[in-house]
């Protein structure tokens, strides 16, 4: 029997795709030795990740008016800077240091797995990044995306239902012929009560040696790989 | 004296990137003779497109509700049908027919000049045609965005001015660092009126042979090539 296949792929970016943790941290602590500014990098980028989904529920709850990823990026690090006591950033380094967000490296098995992909289906990031920091990393990190769906485009973050239904909306597809992919659980339990397909590969080290979160599947997924390249054979390409 | 250069170039699609009038004459001469049809298939899409302005007129004028390209493209072809007396089309045929649009054909130096653009710029296509007509054209014609942007983004056509500034917005910048491209004096003079910056280059069989519109730029206009390998020189890629 043949599994059922989607017209379309949309992927989680954050960790799914892009190793956000290692990434910063490194840009980080290169940052830090050329601009002379001493701190504890690894303990920021941890923090600073852990404010994400808090402040985009703070805007889902009204509490802070629309804003983009980049935007409360840039709020979470003021406030950790401070916080953390982190001293002789200027202006443009907390803007540098923002961006870092735009250049986030692929895992290794990304770009190739995703390339194989695109030949026979649409690929987009449904990530909960702006546009531009998703083009941005595009470029930088060669991801081969036919469209790019970020937040910004339909003015809500995921878990929303806006963005998953929006995002068929706009493929011209019906949920259902759209699978959502991603590293998290959480992420999959949301676009499949909507009636998407949903693929799980885990990424056990994106939060670092200590992780406890998603090493496993938690839910009926139509597909689980072991990485994206795994997603591609799984899916006949 | 160097000219100033933009960071991302949107560009015009029908007519500017593709050619649809050949693409959809010789599809549906085809299309014709598989399925025993008679029509004078170049006037059915003279007139269809000649419905294309009006019939989004119609949608920014509130005279009917919000819809894609695809469904404005279909109900005109469903009027021009009977209207031209076309016998013995299924619902499959004018469904096939519809998405004849999804699958125009670049004009030759299409692909490469944007392929040399996107090196160095963010390129998108900024279209009245619906993101998943977009989508499924850049696949089949190869064309290489980094992004894509359709009206249904938006939720209108152009020229209204929330399809320009949401380009720069969506992309995170200001619209003077955008540029819009097109083989339309009329697209990059609502772009110009915004602040964009604009670049023209000629079609002059877009419309067939008898073309009278659009024989030379009408504007003063940042850049103006022949085509769009000629813009890739200009820009320096």
């Amino acid at each position: 029997m043949t599994q059922k296949r989607p017209r379309a792929i949309i992927f989680d970016v954050f960790g799914s795709v892009v190793d956000w943790r290692t990434s910063l941290i490194d840009e980080l602590t290169e940052f830090g030795k050329t601009r002379n500014i001493v701190a504890d990098w690894t303990a920021l980028v941890d923090a600073w990740r852990a404010e994400y989904v808090p402040s985009m529920k703070r805007v889902a709850a009204d509490e802070l008016p629309w804003m983009t990823l980049d935007e409360l990026h840039r709020a979470s690090l003021e406030k950790l800077v401070a916080e953390q006591k982190i001293e002789g950033l200027n202006e443009s380094d907390l803007e540098y240091m923002t961006l870092g967000w735009h250049r986030l490296r692929p895992w290794s098995d990304s770009v190739a797995g995703l390339t194989r992909l695109k030949s026979r289906y649409i690929i987009s990031p449904l990530s909960n990044g702006n546009v531009s920091l998703l083009v941005n990393m595009a470029k930088s990190a060669n991801l081969p995306w036919d469209l790019i769906l970020g937040s910004d485009v339909f003015g809500y973050f995921k878990p929303a239902p806006e963005t998953y239904l929006g995002a068929a909306r706009l493929l011209g597809l019906e949920p259902g012929e759209v699978m959502m992919a991603a590293a998290h659980n959480a992420d999959l339990k949301a676009a499949k009560a909507l009636g998407l397909m949903t693929a799980f590969f885990v990424r056990a080290t994106e939060y670092g040696p200590l992780q406890v979160y998603d090493l496993e599947p938690r839910g009926d997924w139509d597909y689980i790989a072991r990485d994206i390249e795994d997603l591609a054979d799984k899916l006949g390409v």
